[in-house]
């Protein structure tokens, strides 16, 4: 007879990988439904981003599988509580900040945010991580866009993964030494979905700062999702930010939307450091004519009514999307954005 | 002395302004806490969207403010529960359904979703409500996105307001009839930020669909959000969707999000009707050359890879920016789109 006494004896022999000890033992088994001759298990992770969790699953779905009367095993992934992590001694502290979080040395947090989604907040993070790599800085990017993350493709053209250490997971490097965290480095494949609701979200940004080794840093930059909600909420009161770029495009529509983003900044008491637009004009390259192909710029009057510099203006070059999907953003000239660049590091390391 | 039964007592002169009954007996003064001489007031509104609620936050805050002894009146609002819903007698029935959704008649559901921000969504949302307005339908548009709202900005010139009615609040009609729906629509000033986390971006949305009074309805689209976590889950989750069509643009980046969203659609069981591409491609107006100006397309590649059909491509037009960001998207000639929409048309009649 198939029992939850006999699946669960079943998975005393499933271990894992990283702790050596039985899933069982270490309460990861948080619930057994069975359902005739399908089984559905409910795991419970030490940390949600944890990148052996599919060889988990596949141990799983082996060792029941192979019982008799068996004919499916499905199995759901979910986070320990901390209560559940305490019990088997696993460290999170009282004050829930993250175990690597005592060994980072972060200098700066600047979190790029726009509101509106595709306005090139990722292009801007990028660029200002390149930026101020070349100026010779420590520079970590910190890909906040859980369910849209955009910042591993352009660093990494063949993929890369974070690699466990006593400290923590560590992110990996870019070719000019940018350390990178994002969801899409733990996924097995980039097009996988991410469908989180807003509480999973918030703990997966938070254990990117304080999970994610990041050592001694000058600048984290950290590229926000469009939106005011969770993953821009939980940025603004969880993290220390030094201050907010802002990136909007031409469209009256963009500026309203960034008009929110600052708003919620100034609401949060984040500083704002200024007002960036993308996208701003096409250069014929036959002509040499400059097309307002997204309408007349509406930026500079946004950045007087929200109070904050401008910062400059971007073009749209179709080198940059695909120096950028071929993950060599750090090959970019970017010519136009070194005078934006100039402008905020005077800014920062002013203070 | 300042109590909290003197600030009770107070608050007994100020009614909704809608129910004509005082605050206080309606249950909405949740919470009342004095520091000092200043108070603070947690205000439960029946409705989170409710467009009076600045009122009620004014008029709370007047007659607490000329109260003696007191220097500062916050007002906090929030939503009230269920429980306490009924217990005022007002309308959320057992099985959660909205209010007006007895009087709502919508054939179909139609969602438009990319996973990524900026590729055109809203756009996509507003140009299909219009050819399907222009073939005589009955057109609705829901508009998902509750922290980046960009619908009413191409319907509305002078903006808009729901109105009430008994059947609930109503959406606003475009001049050609489609009728909208859309958070911004119920704001005071439209770049006020909407912090909210998921749980009320959900609630608003449910509330969009069950609360608002549609009438009938031969298509309603729903226009989401980017990213695959709360809006999205919820409207898969929560509305009868015939269809979802994704949006993407030439970016190989984009294609990798469009992906994610097209993974959602599979896990929650949601038919894919088809993929367009927008911003393929920019005619210069002199040379009359086309440059792709994102880069090469990949969105055919991407739609095989999803096992969707392709729909067609939109170019990047200045007019296109202008006219909606003037209001005027109803007066958009949009041949580009006139095949995709005769597609989308004959495949929704046929089943």
């Amino acid at each position: 007879m198939l029992t939850e006494v006999v699946v669960r004896k079943a998975l005393q022999g499933v271990k894992d990988p990283e702790l050596h000890k039985s899933l069982t033992d270490l309460g990861m088994i948080r619930q057994v439904r069975i359902e005739g001759s399908r089984v559905h298990i409910t795991l419970a992770l030490t940390m949600m981003g944890c990148p052996l969790k599919d060889q988990m699953s596949r141990d799983v779905k082996a060792a029941v599988g192979a019982l008799e009367g068996v004919s499916e095993v499905t199995v759901e992934l979910t986070e320990m509580t901390d209560e559940e992590k305490r019990r088997i001694g696993l460290g999170t502290k009282q004050d829930e900040e993250g175990s690597a979080l005592k060994f980072n040395k972060v200098k700066r947090v600047i979190a790029v945010m726009s509101g509106k989604g595709g306005v090139g907040k990722s292009l801007v993070s990028g660029l200002l991580a390149v930026s101020l790599r070349r100026a010779g800085k420590e520079v970590g990017v910190l890909d906040a866009d859980i369910t849209g993350p955009s910042i591993p493709k352009m660093f990494f053209p063949n993929g890369a993964r974070p690699f466990t250490s006593p400290f923590g997971l560590v992110a990996p490097e870019s070719k000019s030494g940018i350390k990178v965290m994002s969801i899409n480095l733990l996924l097995p494949e980039e097009g996988q979905a991410v469908i989180w609701r807003g509480p999973l979200i918030s703990s997966a940004i938070k254990q990117f700062w304080g999970d994610i080794y990041w050592g001694e840093l000058d600048y984290l930059i950290v590229d926000l999702p469009p939106g005011t909600s969770d993953a821009s909420l939980t940025v603004m009161q969880s993290l220390p930010i030094s201050g907010i770029v802002l990136v909007s495009s031409p469209q009256d529509l963009a500026g309203m939307v960034v008009r929110k983003a600052a708003d919620m900044a100034q609401m949060t008491h984040t500083p704002m450091l200024g007002l960036i637009e993308n996208m701003s004009y096409f250069e014929c390259p036959d002509t040499h004519k400059q097309h307002e192909i997204f309408g007349p710029s509406h930026a500079e009057e946004t950045a007087r009514r929200i109070d904050v510099p401008f910062l400059g203006r971007l073009p749209v070059d179709p080198q940059i999307a695909i120096t950028c999907d071929a993950g060599r953003i750090e090959d970019l000239p970017a010519a136009a954005f070194e005078p934006i660049a100039a402008q905020l590091l005077q800014m920062l390391e002013e203070d």
